[in-house]
This record gives C-alpha cells, sequence and structure tokens, in this order.
C-alpha cells in the first residue's frame, strides 16, 4: 500500500527495533498524565477512548505483523481481535465503534501488559529475521513501517480525544502544560504563486500513505495564499459583525447545522459573563486574540471566508504553494521553512502565535502544526489511485467521499508526521479535530482565456 | 416525608451513628470488587456508574443534613453539588443524567475521600447533636433514616448497573459467586384469599416512603395467588410455543417493542449454537429451569400470564395475600416466612429456587427477594396522597405516572430493606432490573353482584 | 364482545336497516365540508385522513358483516382490505399507519362509490335474512350495532383529526360553524358525594364496548366534584401564574414534555402580538375565557389540578358521581340532565359555556358533551375482563397499557354516543383530542380509618 | 447570475410571450393526468406536492418579475409568499419543506386560479415593456429567461417526485405511457479520448446558469468513456455476482446505507415470486435488460464500476468527450448526435435502449435523456465563481457541498433544456432521481510523468 516495489524502505533489523521502541514509547507517554478512569470513558461516537487506541495500535501490529509472519501465533487473548478492530470489514465482524467506552476490561493496567507482550514478540520477530532472512524483512518493514504511521496517528488522535473527554467535565481537568501569554495578531501577508501545469502527490521516495500517490498533474491559474492561519481575533471580528446570524455567509448545509446545533462560536468556546473562554489541554482561559483560531468545521471556515471576501485554497494550491516556497521538505523528512514547527514535541499542545515577518517578501508560516488547515478539496481518489488488494486496501480508499481535505498537521501531530503532501480527512460539520484556516484568493480564469470553441 | 409527627423514629446518637456506619460500609464492600474503570462507565442512560451511586447518595446528606445543620457549612467540591444530584429540580441545574459515565474526574478514589470526610462530619454531626440537643437529633433522625434507606436503595441500583455494564463486554467478567446448580421447577401451588373489604398501605409505626402512606381501604373480589414465582424452565415453554411471535398474546405497545427491539427471551439471555446462555453477575452459564425467570418487562410478563391462561395479581391484591399469610411482618422489620429469604446477604446475588413445600397447604414462598414482582397495577398515588413540601417532595410523587408497580424485593436488595408495603416501580418496557413473576386468578365479580342498579 | 347472549340486542330488519342508513349518513354529511385535498392528508401520525375513515368504517362492515355472511362473498377490490385494516393483527399485513396520507387513490369520490356498494349489499343481505332467518339476523345485528358504534367513533376522530389537517394551514381555513360570543366564567360549584361501596361498569342491558365490563364493585370514601369544567379564563390564570414554568407542579414526564415540546399554552392556541388566539373548527379567533379549555394534555390537566390545590377524579368516582346526580340515563340511551348537552348535533363543533345554575345546590353539569374529561386512572382492564375471541378481541383490550382514561364526551361526539360507563383513553401526552378537565377533591381516609393491623 | 451585461439575451416581447406561453402550458399539461389527491401528497421529504411544483413556478415570476417591476404591485395572496418560496432566506420565513404535503389548501384548482392571474398579468407586463421600453425589457428578459428554465427545472421534478407518491399506493397506478418491449443489452463500446489541456465550462453565449461558469481550463489525462449506459441486464449481474453483500466493493459511507436502509437491488425494483419488477410511470412491469439502469444512488454507481473494474467519469472528462464527439451542439440548443435523443417529448417517461451502432469506431450514445449520468466529481463551484447579489445568488451556489454532479438529461427532462455544459446534482444517496451510470476508464498519469521534483 505504502511503498512501491522499487523502493524498499531500507530499513535494517537494529534501525526498525529501535524506531519501533521510540514509536511505541511515545504513545505510553502521551497516556501517562491520564487515570484508568480518564482513559476509559468515550465521549461521543467520534472519540475513542485513551485505552482503546493504546490497544488497537497494537492490534495492528498483532494483525498484521505477528499473526502473518511469526511460527506458531496465537493470539494475546482472542477476544481482543475482536474488540480492538476498528473497522476492517475483511477481518470479520468486530465490537461497535460507539460503544467502545463500555468497555471496561482490560483495563488501562491489562493493556499495558498487552503491549509490552506484543513489543517483545514483536523485537524478538525482527531481530530474528535480520539475523536469518533479510528478504522477508526487507518485505515486512513496509508493513511495520505503516504500522509506526498508523500509530502516530493515532497519537494524534488520543490527544484530540481526551482533549473532548476532558471538556465535558464541570471540574475543567488539566491534561498539562500551561496556556501561552495573551498576544494580539500578526499582520496578515500574501504570498503570489505563478501556478500552470504543476505536480501534486507524492513522488514515491520514503514513506507515503496510499492516498497521496499516484503524483500526476494539475493546472492551476495564478493565485495568492495568506502567509499565516485566521487567529481568534479576526474570528471574534467575524462573530461580532453576524457571522453565525448571516445566512447569506453559510453554504446551505451549514446554514442548517448553523440552527440545529446553535453554533454561534467555534467547538471549544464558551461564554462567561460576556467574557469568552476557551477549553484547551492547559486548562480553560480566556480566547487569545492572537493564537490561531482551531476547533472550527469546513463550514465555518467556508463562511469565513467568504465573509472576507476570499476562500479557501484547494489542496493542489496549498501543496504547490509550500513546495514553490521551499518548504517542501525531503521526502518523509522533516519539513523545514523560515518558522517554529510546532507540532506534539512542545509542551502547549496548543496553536501558538506566528513568527513575525523575517523578510519583506511573505514566506508561508505555520505550515506544519498549529492548526490542520482546510481546503476546498473534496477529498477523492487522485487520478489512477488504486488501494491494495486485502485488509490494508481498507486503510484510506473507502473513505473517499463526504469528507474534504486539509492539510498541513497541527499541535497534537507527531514530529516526523507531517509532510507537503499529506492529506488528512474530515466531514464537513466534524469540530473535534485541531482544525483552522488559512485565507486564499485569485485562480480565476482570466477572460481571454474563454476565446476557445465552446460547448 | 416519612415518618408522621406522632411516631417519632427514637433514634440515639449511638445507635443512630451505628447504622450510619453499618449502611455506608456496606455500599463500599459492594463496590469493592469493582476496578476503577467499572466504577467509571454508563452502559445506557438507565444505568448510573457505581462511582457516581457511591457519591450520589453521600451528596444526599451532605445536601440534605450537613447543609442544613452543620455550623458554618461548606460543600466539599462545589461542583459535586452539580454533578452528583440525581433529579431534584428544586435545588436547581444538574448534570445531565445520560451523560453521567462522561465524567472521568472525580475517580474512585477520590469519591472514597469524598465518602470519608463526610462521613465523619456526619457522625461528629450526630454525636455533638446527642449531647447537646437531644430535640434537633429527633427531628434530623427521620432525614438521616431517610438517607439509609435512599442509600439501600442505589445499592441494589448498583448492583443491577454494573449487571448491565459487564453484560456488554465480550470478555464476560464476573463480579462475584458462583452459579446455583442446575434444577428443575418445583411444583406450583396456589393459595386462595377471601379478599372483601382490606386495608392496604404502611400503618405509620416505622419507616416508610411516603408513596406507601396513606393506609386505605379497597375492595377484592375472592382470588388466588400463586405460592412462587415463574421458572425460567416454564418462560422456555412459553417460548417454544411461540409466545414472542404470537401477537394475541401482547398489549399493543409491547408487541411494537416486541418488534422493534426483537425480543425472544429474557434481557440477559442469548442463544449460542442452540443453547441458551444467562448473563448473570456470577458469569455466564447455560440457563437454570428450576430458578425464577428474571429481567423480564411488564409487557414479557403480561403476555406470559395470558399464554398461561391467568393475569398479574394488582398490588393490592400482592400485599393482601403477603399479610393475610402471615410474611407482613413487623413494620419496619425484616419478614419471616416459611421459606429462605433470598435478599443481598447471600454472595449468589442471582435468584434461588423455591424451597419445597412444607405442608399440604401452600404457603407463599419467595415473597421477599428473588425478583421484584410485576403487578398489574399502574404506579399511582394512594387516595389522599400529599407529596412533602421542599426537595424531599420530589422523592418520589412526581415519577408518578407510566410506571407499573413491582412488589416484594430481589436478590439484590440489601437485608433490612424490603417489607409488605414497599411499592417499587418501573417502566413497562424495562428489563434491566431484577423482575419477575407471580402469577393469579379468580378476582372477577360473581353473577349475583350485578343486580342492583345500572347506569 | 358487546350483548350477553341473554341480551340480544332485538333489531328487527326494518329497524337495523333504518339505523344502518341513518349512520352512515353521518359520515358522508360530515366529510361533505372538505375537499377532495383536505379529505386525502395526514398532518401527523396520529391523524388519519377523511377518506380513510371514510374507507375504514366500509372496511369494517365488509370484513365482519359480508364476508361472513354474504353468499358469494367477493371484495369490493382486493387492495382495499390491506390498505383500509386500521390495526388488527389477526386479519394479517395491512398499511403502515404512519402512511396513510401517501395514498392518493383511491380518491375522495372513488370512496364514495365503495360505500355506496357496500351499503347496497348491507341492506340486501339484513332484508333477506329479515325474511328468510331471523335466528341468522339476530346474531348478525350485535355485530351490526358495534359497526354502529365503531363508526361514530370515526365520526369523532374524522372531526379530531381534520381539525388538526386545517390547523397546520396558514390559510385558516374554517370548516363549519361560528365562534361563541365572548363571556366570562361562571361560578364553580362542588358536588358533595358520599361513596362507600359503590358498583361501576355497564349492567349489561344495551349496547356497551367490552371495555364497560364487567360491572364490579369499588370502595370510594367520600369525596367531592366540580360541577363545572376549568374555563379558558382559569387556565390564563394558570398561566399567568407561571404554570407552564414551575417544575414542582409537574409529573417527571410531564415536565420532560414541556421542555422538550415547549408547551406553554393549550394545543391549539398562539399568541399573535400579546393576544392569545385559537384555532378552532369554526377558524381561528381570540380564546373566550368563559369557554371550557380544551386540547390539553393529561400532564396538563394533572398540572393545573395541583396547581389548584385539587386533584383529577378516579374514573370510578365520575361514574358513581353522574349516576348519583341522576344523570346516567338509560342505558344506551342519550343522557338527561339539567344543561343544554353539546355533541355533535349542534353546529358549534366546539366547547361551550356552562349554563347557569338552576337550583342552590350544586347539580352537575356539561356531564356529556364539550370536552372528554381527564381522570386520574389508568386504562385497565376491570376485574374479570376477558376480550371475546377471534379478530374482534383486538377492539379494546390489547390497548389498556400507557392510556388514561377520558370520561363522557365531548363537542365532536354523535348524539347516541355518550353513556356513564363510556371509557375513552389517549396517551397522557396527547392533546389532538378534545379533552378537557373537571377537578374533585376529597376521597382521602379518614384518620380513624387506620385501626386496623399493619403489615 | 445568467447572460452577462455583453451578451443580452435578445428577445423581443412577442417571441417572449410566445416561449412563456409554451413553458407555462408544458407544466399544466404534465399536471393533467393527476387528480387533486395525486397532486397534494408528499411522500417523503425530498418529493414536493404538484399542485406545489405549480405554484412554486408561478410565485418565482411573481417575485423576481412582477414584484419588481410591476406598476402598483400587490400579490396574489398574501399567504402565498410563505406557503411557496422554496428555500430564499433573503426573502425571509417560508412553510416548513417537509410539510408542504400538509397543506390542503389553495387546493389543485385554486392553484390554476393563480397561474392564470399571474400569467395573464406577465404578458400584460411583457407585452407593455415592448411597446414603452425596450431597455427595461432587455434586463427583464433575462429574469424572465431564467424563470422559464427555473420552470423546466420543475418540471422535471414534478415527474420525478409524483413517480415516487404513485410508487408508495399498492393499487400501482400508471401515470401514463406504455412499457417498452423487452430487449436485450447491446454491445458496450469504448470511445477514446485524448484530452490534455481542455476547458469545460459554458462560453457565455446563450443561457446557461451561473454553476456553469467561467469557463477554464483543465489537464485531462487520456482516457475512455462507455459509448452508452449500463443496463439493467448488466445491473443483474453485479446482483447476482453478491454486488450488494461484498464490502470491498463499496465507500465505506454507502456500505453504511446498504446496512442501515436493507439496499439489494435499484430503488423501484421489487421482487415478488422471485421476478423482479419495476415500478415505472407507465406502470410495473418485469426488469427489462436491454433498458438503462435507473434510480441508483452514487453509492450504487461507485460499486458497480468497481466491480467492473472500471471508474466514473469526472465532470470534467465527460463534458470534454461529448464536445470532442461533436455532441456539444449551439450554445443553448439541442444537442445532436448519432443516435435518437430520450427527453420528455416522448410518452415512455422512461429510459429507452440505447439505438444500435451506425459504424466502426464508437459514438457516445444516450448522452442527452434517458438517464443523469452520475460523475466523480463532487458538486463545488468552479474557479472563480461568484453568485450574483441578492436573493436570486441563492439559486444555486449555497448547494455546493455533499452532492455528487450528475451530467447529460434524462427521460424526464424538458426538451430544451439539456446542453454539454448542464450541471446538475444530488447527494450520494439520492434514488428517486431518474439516475443512471456510464463508466469510465484510463486517466492515470503515465509513469514517466512522475520524474519531476517531488516534495
Amino acid at each position: 500500500m505504502t511503498a512501491t516495489p522499487t523502493a524498499p524502505p531500507g530499513w535494517d533489523a537494529e534501525s526498525l527495533v529501535d524506531r519501533f521502541t521510540e514509536v511505541r514509547a511515545h504513545t505510553e507517554s502521551l497516556a501517562a498524565p491520564l487515570s484508568p478512569e480518564d482513559q476509559t470513558v468515550q465521549s461521543m461516537p467520534d472519540v475513542s477512548p485513551t485505552k482503546w487506541h493504546r490497544a488497537h495500535v497494537t492490534w495492528f501490529f498483532e494483525t498484521f505483523v505477528l499473526a502473518e509472519h511469526e511460527r506458531d501465533f496465537a493470539p494475546f487473548q482472542d477476544q481482543y481481535w475482536f474488540l480492538f478492530n476498528s473497522y476492517y470489514e475483511t477481518l470479520g465482524a468486530r465490537y461497535s465503534r460507539a460503544d467502545r467506552g463500555f468497555i471496561t476490561r482490560p483495563g488501562a493496567h491489562d493493556v499495558g501488559v498487552y503491549r509490552r507482550q506484543v513489543d517483545d514478540r514483536m523485537r524478538d520477530l525482527v531481530t530474528t529475521l535480520g539475523r536469518t532472512d533479510q528478504g522477508s524483512l526487507d518485505k515486512l518493514s513496509a508493513t511495520i513501517e505503516l504500522g509506526f504511521h498508523h500509530e502516530q496517528q493515532h497519537q494524534e488522535l488520543l490527544l484530540m480525544d481526551i482533549k473532548h473527554v476532558l471538556s465535558r467535565n464541570p471540574l475543567q481537568p488539566v491534561y498539562a502544560g500551561t496556556a501561552s501569554a495573551r498576544c494580539e495578531p500578526d499582520d496578515l501577508g500574501w504570498v503570489e504563486v505563478e501556478g500552470g501545469l504543476v505536480e501534486v502527490g507524492h513522488r514515491g521516495d520514503g514513506f507515503s500513505f496510499d492516498n497521496e500517490l499516484p503524483r500526476h498533474r494539475q493546472w492551476l491559474e495564478p493565485y495568492r495564499i495568506a502567509d499565516r492561519l485566521v487567529t481568534n481575533g479576526e474570528w471574534r471580528a467575524f462573530m461580532e459583525d453576524g457571522g453565525y446570524r448571516r445566512h447569506e455567509l453559510w453554504l446551505s448545509d451549514g446554514w442548517a447545522k448553523v440552527n440545529a446545533e446553535q453554533w454561534r462560536a467555534p467547538f471549544y468556546w464558551s461564554e462567561h459573563d460576556g467574557v469568552w473562554l476557551e477549553h484547551t489541554l492547559n486548562g480553560t482561559a480566556p480566547v487569545n486574540p492572537g493564537l490561531p483560531v482551531s476547533h472550527v468545521s469546513f463550514y465555518e471556515a467556508e463562511a469565513f471566508a467568504t465573509w472576507a471576501g476570499k476562500r479557501l485554497p484547494s489542496e493542489a494550491e496549498w501543496e504547490h504553494a509550500v513546495v514553490s516556497d521551499g518548504q517542501g521538505g525531503a521526502a518523509g523528512g522533516t519539513p523545514h521553512g523560515g518558522g517554529v514547527v510546532n507540532l506534539a514535541d512542545t509542551t502547549t499542545y496548543h496553536p501558538t502565535a506566528a513568527t513575525p515577518h523575517e523578510q519583506s517578501t511573505p514566506r508561508l508560516r505555520q505550515v506544519y502544526g498549529d492548526c490542520w488547515e482546510w481546503t476546498s478539496s473534496a477529498y477523492h481518489p487522485y487520478p489512477g489511485f488504486h488501494p491494495p488488494e486485502g485488509a490494508i486496501g481498507e486503510y484510506n480508499g473507502k473513505f473517499m467521499s463526504n469528507q474534504m481535505v486539509l492539510r498541513g498537521g497541527c499541535a497534537l501531530t507527531p514530529p516526523g508526521h507531517a509532510r507537503a503532501t499529506y492529506r488528512n480527512f474530515f466531514p464537513h460539520a466534524s469540530r473535534w479535530a485541531l482544525s483552522g484556516v488559512r485565507l486564499a484568493d485569485g485562480g480565476a480564469p482570466r477572460p481571454s482565456d474563454s476565446d476557445l470553441e465552446s460547448p
């Protein structure tokens, strides 16, 4: 599903074991501040309990690696296969997603036991193969590497999910960290992009998910794109200008949501005595005007852009702008760029303000980290996309309807997990993900373009 | 609400403290086998988490005793008042019932801290008053005694609720105890009752809930009542005779439920490879034919009675039969009778088989304990019923619609909590309570009764 | 189900044909003011289209009389049996109740053709039997008489239903008649009733539904009952005193409805520019304070009574009071009494004000007609009730859960269809029926009653 | 919204009045076979009653033409503005869409009166302006022309909707016409298309909707497209191969629908005694294998394509293929092509079989008419799209989320209403529209394309 036969990951056993240990330990470190009770609860169907995440990523290695390759394989516990399958129809019946919060046992401690046993068996398998059968290890390492990225996706979800769980609690518990000092929005600049016949999608050297392939050509008219994310302060202006009350700013389905769910601010904002507060993983505090707005749906992002006289970028525009700006990065590597990258390796677990401009010509800021950025693109397959055979083929392709693409990464994304071609996706009305807004403009065909024969 | 002014409870401080300590300890002993995760989950809106029960009964003493009588009262934690109010509208906003399972903190351990602090303060208050102000203590002891019975109700609910929580788990955890040995149903006998102008309701000496009052007269035609509960074996016969497929046996609303929820057996039964299994607090085992059927709704009880050519007793018939049979007991005391009383002081936590007849004339068996028994009576106020003023007036009266009365007690009822006049109640379709069936017959007016003037 | 073997209806063929013609013509006269479109619509699941009522009552005669007794019977149209069966499970599959408004054909005209053909065949059958086989006619006439009363029930429902259909229309169409002149509430008096061991239920001479049987004894403590219905003016006082905002007045389920459905006035009231208007079959006009309040649910009736410091009568109290007041009437006959009886033979199709007192001792007013009166009694079987065998046994018995009894009749009840023992019933939250409130008081046991042995 | 200032429609008063008369008469001719009852019913929220369509298109002219331009304008009936506004938020409150079937008055006849009055006033206005103020008429004619196309859209919807209404009726009424004779599928051929940098969208000469603009460039890799629609016979093969039971063929959301709604065949198919029948406007008859499959959702179309090893075309591919094949037609004119065009000017009101190939190189058949063809394109704005100001701006833009584009036209589309650039759209799960499937293949980037620098 990921690396093509001509592009082997090139892992040796030792580096594979090291990376495995590193990824697995990061998950446990994220769960460490949470009590057994915290790890058990599912506060809405989209959310999964922390201990479910910890077990499910373990099940992935057990199912797709150990069960396929371990001699005399036996599952750790038969029922775990049923409990911790997320959505793989090919693998048979599974426990209802909406009911994950009803499972009290295995408890948080038992899940730790499960993890450690699978970890030991994984390390044994890889080490043994490294000594005896490098050919098999080469084939296997693609699946194990997918397991790393899979676990990283769940590391991000674990944080988004526990944020929601804690938000339901009137005691307002803190997960970690402290809130940024109050700051004001920095000037917004625009990056001009020429467009033309450009390429998008992953080139194939280094890891990518299947949905980033195949790399293909696309035509873009000249456009421009904001050099930073929309801020809370700008969002307040939208609200004060009747943003949530003016139907003409909204898509019809979005307007129905505004009314049905009484949206009047971003997801985690609440008004108390005239002050807008925001629930974060650092606790609840007054909304900070200089920080990027977060936890807004596609509908809200789109309405905001309409209000601002702008629009959202397409995913091709986003990707091409980032690459043109020199922030494409080495394939599979960490992005570089002008500013600070705010991923989940800091302890804020929350978007931070854009670093000031360093030169007169705007460069893109906040590209990776801070907030996933809504695009105007539906999540559809790239031309020529074909999912792989078998259960692993269910990883991405079957979700390609009714969702919109987000790009970049967020403050909950593990380091090493963001890249220019990465396609994240959520339904139009989703708000519990750490999503924000970058504006775009231009891109219309020039009048002279229409001189050709018309149908 | 409970004791009338002319019938003071007559508690001295020491016995009050002793009973308090005893009741409170019993709750903790019931929670002891449960992990923090077990204590957190709400598996459906009717169910409350174990730690919520432990906290709510504590809140009851804090709110109705300490807050009213303690000098310089301050709540243990402001938000606990919001979190652990069950349904008292008079006391202001409260946390949504269906969302009790979303609260991870306070955890099971924190609730223990809360309990111990309130316990200490309660004992201090009572001991001090006992030394200084017996008059105030006399008044207060009625509320404290209500708190005992309130906590006992939640002890029973805690067990019913955790039974449901554990039932959702494919790992089939055991709470405690072991299943009874397989046995066959014993012969069913009938107790004949004369009826006439009888009295029902509590006499007022000793504790009762307000819904057992006032004692009043009611006319009963001669009837008879089964000397034991309907068994699983008899229920199997009903099922095999198409009980769940024959519309003519069912009330219209019940038939709608059968079809909408696909009922085809009691709540905790499931069929695997042709064998019917039952989930219990002792684990999952084949259905035992000699045990009382349990976890059936009013609709099922009523349909079974129709199938059997019998009917359910009215609550007046039930109460009068029990008293006539000499099992009325001393007011507030423990019932006596021919057989074993299976309340929650055994370790089965499940109904047991009726003990064999000891004499030729049938006496009522399984009156208290085993299963709450559905009656044909809607849960309505007795003539002249008036709830007390204030928040405590919400205890019973406001629930007097859309529910049916159950009588007797069950294997999860704490000892000392059952009596002949006790009115339990659940909606017609409820199945998660430990409810069973006792049949009745007769009770129709004799033809010669109709000779009077007709409208 | 109706007449017992010892009480034959005693119809001869000619009088049976005459009554048949009369009942059938009345249905058509009620439908006459309605367009084909009016007759087609189902504005909510509880409501049936006019042409469905017209066809269903015809289907009743076709199914239970012609199909059973006509030589060489063939149905008018096969699919009509499927379309116009209301709820008889015994008779097989039927068209979904909630979808009755989706059936455009047969149209209103076609239903008329169906009615006329069945009418002709019914008259032929009865006339022929009258000449050839009086024995068979005697047996058949009980079913035909049931058909008369069945059609009368649907005449009442037809009017309740079309009232709801027209209420959905912003054009505010008028069905018929004109509104009463504004008037003020008359003084409310109380009728004292002794009680004791009384009889309730139908005596068996003349027609009754099976749910009025068997006549049986019941004990009543002394009570009193209001001599007229609660008025709109009194209801306004309840509203202005916070009636719909004070939880302590409501049953818990009722309070949930108030909040979920935003009840703040009776069903057909709406506020425009500070004036309360009421939708009626005579059009929409300001609420008339002297008229009985109508279209209130049981929950509202009960809350009003609590607010007034009174209660609702039980159905036994209601029936016994009416009989004691000399308004029981001859069995099956039309009631008599002091005041005007406002049934559907006037052209108001709406409750009217109580006629003034004529003597110093209050007599019951507005007993029959005006509004069906909620009682405090759940709709349960009388002791010894057994429904008849076969499809006709589904007429009443299976609905005996989750409903409350109403007594008396209303302004939409056909003349000849009301009697003292008649038991109407609706769910607690129903408001589209023409239901109102009569208060009661007393009925509590006297203190000295409790001297007997207590359980 | 439609014609640009530089491209006036060029209508004179007489031709405008003639076309107006023609369009309006066609609506009435479509309603003519329907009874008042047929015209009243709304069988599901997506469906509108026939008389609502007739009134709404009249309201459009009254609101956007008469109210704006008629001297001393007064509405025909105040409440009609409320009742017959479809979704224009700018114009204020409107009657709930899902409740359109509850409005019995105005009846079908009254709507005819409304139509005739507005028609007369429209003709007077246009004729007068033609004589006195050609400048104003030039401006007005763009709105009137939009009204023509708006009414044509509702002519199509009227037929789709009444098809659904009649389908709910067990009497299986026929709207018109007779079913095609049974035939077998014709060979399917493939049309090769070169692609490259192509233009899509309307050129701007002649009428188009705003969503067809602006015309813009897009890059297409070489692809091929089927020369006819998928047939019922081919769909049967899909069903028999487990099409509706194999999760791996489906998008995740589609698979959820299959299970939730128990899809196992196209919308109007039903199985009786092993024979598959299809409900059509011509009545119900066995499924004809040679006809195009119709009334399938996007999910089904996509699953079928996956099963066939093919895919759906994008909307750009569809449009470019049609233009390349010489079937683009003059802007605004009627399409031409090799085969018969089956629009709503025939009396089948149902798709017909593809006409046989006439030459060795496949040409596209069934391009316009028969079935709307699902594409793989989400319904999004074209680059540079801006809706016009005011209420008319709500026509298209606000619906651009959660829907997929369909192209071509169908057997219910009025003649003169189809063109190559026309973008129809429905939600992914919609099945009541007359939608079918055309397959595509190829379009993937060639390996050598990926030689460029990768991010």
